[in-house]
């Protein structure tokens, strides 16, 4: 039974309070180990992708561009180019393929950009560069930041992305500001795609740094949860469009397609910032993994066999999805004291509390046995300044244990809420 | 027929250079197209690993520490350190397993330092960090340092590892040299081996930088082509032994075991250097492709199975190598003009012509068709102070190639060698 606490007696409150009190000994009392903390997949996901394990022969061999087993290609086998370059919507001399992890071609690109500069600027954006942070965002990226010393300035999200008032004030008065993290498809956690409009607006607005780029990472490019995917504009022909070639960097991978840990990764941009990145690539490396560029290529052929690949995946995680959304509109939404993100896609749900309850919330979790992220997280430097989002991620745990992880996570939003309002 | 250039007579001389002209036009005339430049294992070579492109099934997932398909990890897969830490002789707790560029992980650990520092220094690197460069030696090393600011100083090899007195001379007194670059087994170019005295005089020596490294690339640890290689003092233990465990930074991977392109890189360190290194990865990677990890350890096992795959290898190419070195005593030793390096192990010979002739010998030989590594790569910046010495590459091309390869290489020494002494 749940009602709307704000506008429940206070002794209808008090009455809720000792129950869900009760509820929340009875769950430590159950003992689980849950863990709701990263968008990991789960086995079954994996083993979708156990055939490319052993996919490549002497045929296979044979037929590719070049030896993958041997040195060189410092951009990635041709073919992966291929497939990779429609993946991203580009030309495959704008695509780098590159090893296992995105998050190390991101941070690596801001190291780059930190020691060298990049095409259009005056030099190296060591000593007081600055980011931009659409909040709730990705904790890794903000990490990549905190890490190299570049400060980070958090903008809101809405539905549509990043709000674009607030980013184009930031980007046009201090060019200090070098760039904005943005995950523009299902953005983690909040599930949102960016609009048309937001899209156009970031590709051709004023910024007083000549050198501004946007980070642009499409980690769930093709990771719809329906059929009717929301359409997103592409970046690099909108800041081509705009004038701003050199703009975007454009970031993706197979980790949630193949194996998180074994997938592929790719970058893309302008010729200009592709030549940039590739000779300093030249300094770090002779050249990718080209055996598992190849094994993607003879694995997934194209990019219809990729979305096609995705649907396998959907119809494991959109149950798991489905349990969190029921589980919140039954226990959570009547009580009024805290909102769910609707994603159609990506690997995370965004919940809002009341404002002071989050740090609260996965304590008390924690304490029931469920693995939160922790508070604050998708905030620059770790600190959501009202204290109320939560990250729920969803894909490993069976449905079974979702529907346990979320009897926790909804008694815990109720507890901490009841324990403010009082 | 060759004979000493020196002490031959004006006469002898002019018929010889004549005889050498005309041969050098009947070279180019074949239309030859090899290319000794690289050390690139051949076909042959990465065949015998193929079996490893299909060796993960089931009972090998099953049975792995961690599910290797997905996240996490960061030091790599628990079994694949182990093993790896037997190849570099260190404890699993001392061991990073990564992607498949040791150069990257080199590279990486470099501009960690230029960003951040290194345990015992007093901050970062940036600003006049200098390496000391024992010559010859491996270009993508100095490349490593030209590009991201570090000045090279270089010493002396001899046959017993990098002059020490130089070595220890320059580190004493000058705390902006920060470290050293070491290829202590079957040093590229010049195939030998760190005799013990040099090992624990590097260990030992005193180093005006707090923060002194050794960047110990140790490539070709079991890629012998004898059954009796020298040995190799471990320059972990010997770091310890003299009360300076940080100074090592041990690299390595199976480039040149299993794959060229598709291998696993490792590196070695003290407790405090493996949990610096391990921080700064963090925010780089959430962990390397363990999958691939899993298949070397799956494929080789143990230590005795990388030493017996390894002398497969040696029956590859032992012959390329007994090639290069009677092309060189039939034609070139009995001419004074050049010395050959004698290697029992690793991918290269190092050849010494007359002062101021590599640079016309790299030309004329690809006149003929042969490319050779630029004169000079072997030198900080690319320059060989007395531009005399090049580096040959022999695994690559077939053995008939290789003699082809060679009658190029020695007439083309002939050449500007007689040209010189004109």
């Amino acid at each position: 039974m749940s009602f709307s606490y704000r506008d429940a007696s206070a002794a209808d409150r008090a009455a809720e309070l000792a129950r869900v009190r009760a509820k929340h000994d009875e769950l430590v009392g159950r003992g689980l180990a849950l863990d709701m903390t990263r968008g990991k997949p789960c086995r079954a996901q994996l083993d979708l992708c156990n055939e490319m394990l052993n996919c490549l022969g002497a045929a296979e061999l044979a037929a590719a561009s070049a030896d993958p087993r041997n040195y060189g290609g410092i951009d990635g086998l041709a073919e992966a180019k291929q497939l990779f370059a429609a993946y991203l919507g580009v030309e495959p001399a704008e695509v780098i393929v590159g090893g296992n992890s995105s998050l190390t071609m991101m941070h690596d690109a801001m190291v780059r950009a930190i020691l060298f500069g990049v095409p259009d600027g005056a030099g190296p954006w060591n000593g007081g560069a600055r980011f931009v942070c659409p909040t709730p965002g990705y904790d890794r990226h903000f990490t990549v930041c905190e890490h190299l010393g570049v400060e980070m300035t958090a903008v809101a999200m809405t539905d549509d992305g990043p709000d674009m008032a607030e980013v184009e004030a930031l980007v046009s008065s201090d060019p200090a500001i070098k760039g904005i993290w943005c995950v523009p498809r299902y953005s983690n956690p909040t599930g949102i795609t960016y609009s048309d409009e937001t899209v156009r607006r970031l590709a051709a607005m004023k910024t007083a740094a000549p050198d501004f780029r946007i980070f642009w990472d499409n980690a769930y490019a093709v990771h719809h949860l329906t059929d009717t995917p929301p359409p997103l504009t592409n970046i690099l022909d909108a800041c081509k469009r705009a004038g701003n070639p050199n703009r975007p960097l454009l970031f993706g991978s197979t980790s949630k397609i193949s194996f998180a840990g074994a997938g592929v990764a790719i970058m893309a941009a302008s010729a200009d910032n592709v030549a940039d990145q590739k000779r300093h690539m030249a300094a770090q490396s002779i050249g990718p993994d080209k055996v598992n560029q190849l094994r993607h290529v003879a694995f997934f052929r194209d990019l219809d066999g990729i979305n096609a690949h995705m649907r396998r995946h959907a119809e494991i995680i959109r149950p798991k999805f489905e349990a969190v959304a029921a589980a919140f509109a039954e226990e959570l939404e009547p009580t009024g004291v805290a909102t769910l993100s609707n994603p159609v896609g990506g690997y995370f749900f965004s919940l809002d509390a009341l404002d002071g309850t989050a740090g609260r919330i996965v304590a008390l979790a924690k304490e029931a046995g469920v693995q939160l992220t922790p508070a604050g997280s998708a905030y620059p430097y770790g600190k959501d300044p009202r204290d109320r989002n939560l990250r729920l991620a969803p894909t490993l745990p069976e449905p079974d244990e979702i529907a346990q992880a979320m009897e926790v996570v909804c008694n815990s939003v109720k507890l901490a809420c009841l324990e403010q309002l009082d």
